[in-house]
C-alpha cells in the first residue's frame, strides 16, 4: 500500500471511529485518547492527521454533509436527464431527492454539539460557518442547475434558495430527533418541509 | 408580603439567578446548588418551587420566549391601530415587530444546549417540544390578528407561516451568534431573514 493510500486509509478509520464514539459519548466525552483507542492508532497517528480534536469533528462533519450532497447530486442528474422536474410534485421531488439512506439521527446530534462549540468559541465557529458557506455553495449549485434546465423557474436566487432550505431541512429534523422520530421518519419531514418550501419559491 | 407573592418572588428570583448561571457555565455546570446560592435560597427553596433543574430551565426558556411575545403583541396591536401594516416594507414590518431589546445572544446559547438535553432525553424533549408548540400557537394567533384585519393576505395558514417563521429565525440567529454579532445584529440579522420570508408567503 502507497503511503497515500496508507495515510488516506488512517484518516477514514480515525473519522469512523469518531463517528463512533461522538455517538456514545457526544463531543466533550469524544476525547483523542478515545478515539485513537476505538480506532486502534496512536496520538502520534492522529496528531500526524489532524491537527486537534476541533479540526477532526469539523471535518467529520463536512464528510457527513458531503456523503449526503453526493446522494443528492445524483439524484438530481437522474431526475434531470429524464426530463423529471417539471411534472414533479415538489414534495415528492424533495423526497427522492433527499432519499439517501444516511443516518440522520447521529447527524443531528453531532451538528448540535458542533453548534454550541462554535457559539462558545469564536475561531470554532468561524471555521464552522466558513464550512457551512461551502455547503451552501453546493447546494446552490445543485439548484442552478435544475434551474438552468428550465424545468422550474425560481423567485429567488439560487444562493437565497440553498440557504433556506437547509435552515428549514435542519430545523424541521432536529426537531423530528427531539420528538424520537427514527431516521426514515426524519427524513420524511424534512422533506416535506421542503416540499412547501420549494411551493413557495417557485413560479 | 403574601405568601402568593413571597413564592412568585422567590421563584422569579430563582429564574433570574439560573440566567445568570446559565450563562457562566452553561447548563450542565449551572447545578442547583449553584443557581441557590447565587438567589440567595436553599435547596428547600428551590424544590418547592421546581420539580428539577429540567423545569427550572425548560421554564426560564419559556420565560424568554414569553417576554419577546409579549414585546410583539404590543407593536403588532400598534401597527394594526394605525392601519400601519399594508403599506409597510415586509422586512421593516418585521423590523418593527421583533425590535424588543431582549438579549438573543444569551438566549441563542441557552436553546442550543436546551435542544442538545432534548435530543439525549426523551422525556425532556416532549416537554420541550410541547412548549415549543404553545409558541408556535401564540405566534400563530398574532399572525390571525394582522390578516384579519384584511391588511395582509398570505398563502398559507397562520400556524405554518408560524412554525416556519420561527425555525427560520432561529435558524438565522444562531449563525449569526456564531459569527460573534451583538445582540442588535443579530435581531437585525433576523428580521431581514423574516422579512424575505414574508414577501415570499404574501399574496
Amino acid at each position: 500500500m502507497s503511503t497515500t493510500r496508507s495515510r488516506e486509509n488512517t484518516r477514514a478509520r480515525l473519522l469512523e471511529a469518531a463517528a463512533q464514539v461522538f455517538a456514545e459519548m457526544g463531543l466533550e466525552g469524544a476525547t483523542v485518547e478515545a478515539v485513537c483507542e476505538r480506532a486502534g492508532f496512536t496520538r502520534g497517528a492522529f496528531y500526524s492527521n489532524f491537527e486537534s480534536k476541533d479540526a477532526l469533528f469539523l471535518e467529520l462533519a463536512a464528510s457527513v454533509g458531503e456523503a449526503r450532497l453526493q446522494a443528492v447530486r445524483e439524484r438530481v442528474s437522474a431526475l434531470v436527464g429524464q426530463n423529471a422536474i417539471d411534472d414533479c410534485d415538489p414534495a415528492d421531488l424533495v423526497q427522492q431527492i433527499m432519499d439517501s439512506g444516511a443516518d440522520d439521527r447521529v447527524g443531528v446530534m453531532m451538528m448540535s454539539e458542533i453548534r454550541i462549540r462554535a457559539l462558545r468559541d469564536p475561531g470554532f465557529g468561524a471555521a464552522y460557518l466558513a464550512q457551512e458557506d461551502e455547503m451552501v455553495g453546493s447546494i446552490a449549485a445543485i439548484i442552478q442547475e435544475i434551474v438552468d434546465t428550465g424545468q422550474i423557474t425560481l423567485r429567488i436566487g439560487a444562493e437565497e434558495a440553498a440557504r433556506l432550505l437547509m435552515i428549514v431541512w435542519e430545523g424541521m429534523i432536529v426537531r423530528g430527533a427531539m420528538s424520537g422520530e427514527d431516521s426514515d421518519r426524519l427524513r420524511r419531514t424534512g422533506s416535506e418541509a421542503l416540499g412547501r418550501i420549494v411551493e413557495l419559491i417557485r413560479l
